[in-house]
């Protein structure tokens, strides 16, 4: 399972990009350093509940534990560990345990082993998220700096307030469908906010106000 | 676990994103119409082994079928044809079909449930593919508008000819490991390789020869 350099090219390019609510969902991490931590932190965004076994803690995976947001098992990796997890992130810096998780892990769905010489079937992409809207960016190991710098392409592109935008055309879909607007009227209305002037807050709340209106049998959009 | 309209937001933005390896794993979907055959044509690229239940099937996925990169049960679904499943995909256009599939699905890692409406902790983002290089767009269900925009903006910017310029930086980050230059140097080169100069054909052979002789103990860069 372990894999060398060639690790991109010996695996073809059919990892498939999905979006994985982890609610409620065991994650078992094993290793307590800054990779470790790094994973921990997308998957409590994500909702995962999380289980460090490790015999140390790196300054933030402390912080998690102290903070209550992290489980930390002071030991050294036993197979049993696995048991119920949705996931399983293989993060030491020992290659004989991180290989001694791999063969144990059959039975957990997703197995991701950090850094590039692994094995496992999951990546994490680089991501951005501005509210509802992510991004992500792969490029499956091939060129971390091409990864990085069409991450801060994108960062540029879709500034932080975007998020507010993107909260605002989903209130419009959402008020859009008590309206009496046709469907073709509807879509047409929903392509048309995607235009830069509708960026602005001010425009923003007067399409809601409007939208509202309408909604309640006011006057038609003309 | 069937949710309506709001869906989005009751879910809050908690989905993550990661990359997965599909290859030989049982993938069963129910339903066989156009949204089963979509999710089979992304499913299939990933290597997936894919099992259709459905009492009839689409012609897209009736070609498939032909070409023996499908299975097909025809008939009704049960509980059972979910056994051993990696993912299950519920698809048919029959809501209480789709609940009841839902409802069985508690054994299944992954459950997508195609259609805004619906459960499971699975969703395909919009991505496209240039090579090696992966970038999704997710709106969750906000805008799929916005998302179709922001994807043909990024299919614009990363043009198909891009697969070719990914490869090339892949294959430099595989040849410099070989080399005798410093890590400083490395890390300096790969970076330079970003220049939009690097994008003909012409060029990048050039780069890889002259790394192929540095690898071999030829001339060092200057």
């Amino acid at each position: 399972m372990v894999m060398g350099n060639d690790f991109a090219e010996q695996q073809e390019v059919n990892f498939q990009p999905l979006m994985i609510d982890f609610k409620g969902r065991c994650v078992v991490i094993i290793g307590g350093g800054k990779v470790a931590a790094k994973r921990a932190r997308v998957l409590l965004q994500g909702g995962a509940l999380i289980t460090v076994i490790s015999p140390a803690l790196d300054t933030e995976l402390e912080k998690m534990r102290k903070q209550e947001k992290v489980n930390w098992k002071k030991k050294l990796f036993e197979p049993d560990d696995l048991e119920g997890a949705f996931m399983v992130v293989v993060a030491t810096d020992d290659p004989s345990v991180n290989m001694s998780v791999l063969q144990s892990s059959s039975q957990v769905p997703l197995v991701n082993a950090a850094g590039e010489a692994s094995g496992g079937n999951v990546h994490f992409p680089a991501f951005l998220k501005r509210g509802k809207l992510t991004l992500t960016v792969s490029t499956h190991g091939a060129s971390p700096i091409l990864t990085s710098r069409i991450k801060e392409e994108l960062e540029n592109r879709f500034e932080p307030d975007f998020e507010m935008y993107v909260d605002f055309l989903y209130e419009c879909r959402q008020l859009i469908k008590n309206t009496p607007l046709s469907k073709q009227e509807k879509r047409q209305f929903l392509h048309e906010l995607l235009d830069e002037s509708f960026r602005t807050e001010e425009k923003q709340q007067q399409i809601i106000l409007w939208l509202k209106r309408l909604a309640e049998g006011g006057e038609r959009y003309e």
